[in-house]
């Protein structure tokens, strides 16, 4: 099939705003978006995150999968208070993923105004499509990683913003969802995304280096090792052999 | 009865988050929170609103009505753009309310992105309460101010946080929601409510003043016409006698 160029152009693609904040899912998200052909608008926010190294991350991620635009937006570091990831409490080392309980890395009501701010953008720069990096089967027990949450959301921006109003809502995609970490990095893998690039831990040291310990660099060493490969970004920590 | 003072001491009461633009609207919800017994966290966002002259009677209003702590929140306006309230359109001065159009004025995902901030905010604060002056009667028909719009918010929050997880979520309340202009003004006035302190007008001078002509300030002067009461904020025109 020949592809239609003039169709690809930037300013007949459809838009679609990516939050990206510079970890292994949402670096994986947003390849999945330049896959499915939208012209990206990718999104970082800054919170008073204590793996500001992220924000770096992000900044190299966008580059790399050729982003029309890459918005930092600062957050009231006031309104995310009282999270492990905020510095108000110690990231814990040893924590058995999905125990239930939602654990002290939990920001308040973080991913409600990541996608709140991503709705007002949408509809601000005529943006039809949102992707969130969310997922509910390698991840921390947060209640906002849910599908019953993003379908909360969906359901919040259909009813109470004008493009919903007027019977064409911005669709929030959570192509993550439901896919383990291995198959999340497979699917990055094959659409040529260097995780090397992204940092996932919620400690790392000065040199940005990862802790190799939290439950973000657990739940990622262990994918990287049922592939049997070496997970490329850098660890403070002497990585075991894949 | 005699009432038990000891319970009504700022650390044991109830505290609840309300959302302050200087309004009428807000200035009235702020009152009703108060008269409900909340110990009372104003919040006020600069968004690059041009009736900035809001967030200077906000802060009048906060003082008058006595709350514990008044937030002032910048968002990134690059966020809000589209908006006649951001300096991108010009604010109509002759609309009739209720066509069942949108009007200029409407902001992206403005109350969605309050709402968000002021969830996050009360998880952060302890806070079980949330307040919002909206209202579907005498209303310029923005489909964020709507009944299933603060149901579907209510639903999300219920879904997608720590404390809706654990089953006491933050509860949302719009008291506004069903009163006509007029009776929101008798209970502001039954509760001490100054009004010549809010400001509502989409467009005022560089003084301040109300315009008179736009929507909100139409909507406004009826309300004090038909309660045989002069509107004491400040207009830059010579208002009809009531």
């Amino acid at each position: 099939m020949i592809e239609n160029v003039t169709n690809t152009d930037d300013a007949e693609r459809r838009s679609a705003i990516v939050l990206l904040s510079g970890g292994l899912d949402s670096a994986t998200t947003l390849y999945l978006a330049r896959a499915a052909g939208a012209r990206l608008i990718a999104v970082t926010f800054r919170y008073g995150q204590r793996h500001a190294v992220e924000v770096e991350a992000a900044r190299r991620v966008a580059l790399a999968a050729g982003v029309s635009e890459h918005l930092l937006i600062d957050l009231d570091a006031r309104v995310f208070r009282g999270s492990a990831l905020t510095g108000d409490q110690p990231v814990p080392k040893d924590r058995v993923p999905d125990t239930g309980e939602i654990p002290p890395t939990y920001v308040p009501a973080r991913n409600t105004v990541f996608l709140a701010y991503a709705v007002g953008l949408a509809e601000a720069r005529g943006a039809t499509d949102i992707y969130i990096g969310v997922n509910a089967v390698d991840y921390s027990g947060y209640p906002d990683c849910r599908p019953e949450f993003i379908e909360a959301f969906q359901r919040l921006i259909t009813l109470g913003t004008r493009a919903g109003y007027e019977g064409r809502p911005v669709r929030v995609h959570a192509p993550l969802m439901h896919l383990t970490k291995v198959e999340i990095i497979r699917r990055g893998l094959a659409l040529g995304l260097d995780y090397g690039l992204t940092r996932s831990c919620y400690d790392p040291d000065a040199q940005g280096r990862a802790c190799g310990g939290c439950e973000s660099c657990r739940l990622r060493l262990e994918a990287f090792r049922q592939l049997g490969l070496r997970d490329p970004a850098p660890y403070a920590i002497h990585e075991p052999p894949a």
